[in-house]
């Protein structure tokens, strides 16, 4: 058998955070709300941030947390609570999980099906955090349309 | 009454360790999905440790949490649930303790009835893990029978 | 100007890790010393680990660090010290970065060049840990010299 | 005499943030070389960040606290070792202040000799790491002369 010694990942660039990051603050500037928004690459570490004027301090950590679970994961973070509301152990134990989100506003940013980073959101109720999200996502869509 | 100074612990070796890692790996090709798989030794320190190709990063740190609490009260994760779940203030309390996992995923290591350590395992439902725990547990079982 | 969206990283496998996880453990029995062995991933983070029996508990955490200070920065440990000694701001302000360990014992994994993760051991003098160290790159030229 | 309930600070807007990151940005490219850029608001909290794609990993977290310890003191991180250097307690004691930061590549962001927020640069030496900023704070210097 031929042996392997390294494998691809493919990574978000700055270039296509920075468009995400101006898509979804403009949507959270068209909700009338102050938001954080977070960037984070393949592996879940910070790759751009943008804190609207008057975000909640509060929402600074958990748009990061919410980025880092996307991504680290490869699932949108409103997607656990439907996963774990029936599974005592999981909604009781899991949701203390270091870092993890299980509401929404976070998503994975995938790109030809592949994760290559995750956004998340916060600073309002999650069903406004995720319209800010899927702002981002959007634009994320139109560009690779384009390309 | 005589005094003991000192008392004698059990603990695994690399040797074993590594089998039981192999045994688990296989098990986690086996059902296709990307686990992260550590084992602990008697007093809960990291002795060795596996990061499958593809292995979500959040599973890194769940593996090793998972191996630790094993390990640390000789239990198995999944059995915390069952003793918590009628016993409110352990319910809301204790699923805060740092480091421990209460849902299925880690075992303790027993030889002759003796805790030597703890295997974890995360990267797939609690249910998934727990087999490829046991294909580490099982090997183990055959090494200790042919002894 | 043509957009990228993402850029390739290439990251070590398990099957390469373990390799060198071997070569390095057989250089720790040769040498007399009990070492703990790490390998981390391009981002850093844990891939495989080894603690030799009796490995100095210290050293589980000091491995770990090494290896993550050799990949997060692409630069071996003990190559640190040089550019540190004589800039006093550095040499009294880096050393207390966390998780930056200057002394040898970590090394960057690279191939064809490019730095795809890091090893980093502990348990002797770095002098010792350089050597165990040297043995994992070793079988990597080996390997890829047959590939 | 008079009692006063609240004082006013002002602090650094997203839209100066973001330009002050495309200047800095402009400059890493410039020299070359892989830069995490930080800017944090009048108390420290992150308000906008970037990695440039291939930062080293542990630039992400030192960019971060030299911006902080910039702010948190309005002092450029690069004059602290000088005061240090004389004053064997502090020299001693003071670099291992959490989150402090003592060599360059952090500075405090004035706006009518008011600190209004901080910006922290890592990737390359502190010296290159601190032209990284000063990029940043020259277009701050052409965008309110204009003002």
């Amino acid at each position: 058998m031929e042996q392997t010694y390294t494998f691809t990942q493919q990574t978000i660039t700055l270039n296509l955070a920075k468009q995400m990051l101006e898509a979804a603050e403009k949507k959270g500037i068209e909700l009338g709300m102050k938001f954080a928004i977070s960037i984070v690459d393949k592996a879940g570490n910070l790759k751009a941030f943008y804190a609207m004027d008057g975000a909640p301090v509060l929402a600074l950590e958990i748009a990061q947390n919410k980025a880092f679970s996307a991504a680290a994961y490869n699932r949108a973070t409103h997607e656990w609570y439907d996963r774990l509301k029936d599974d005592p152990p999981l909604l009781t134990g899991l949701v203390h999980t270091n870092r993890l989100v299980i509401f929404g506003g976070g998503y994975p940013i995938l790109i030809n099906g592949e994760c290559v980073g995750g956004i998340g959101v916060s600073g309002g109720h999650y069903s406004h955090d995720m319209q800010v999200c899927e702002a981002g996502l959007e634009i994320l869509a139109v560009l690779t349309k384009e390309a």
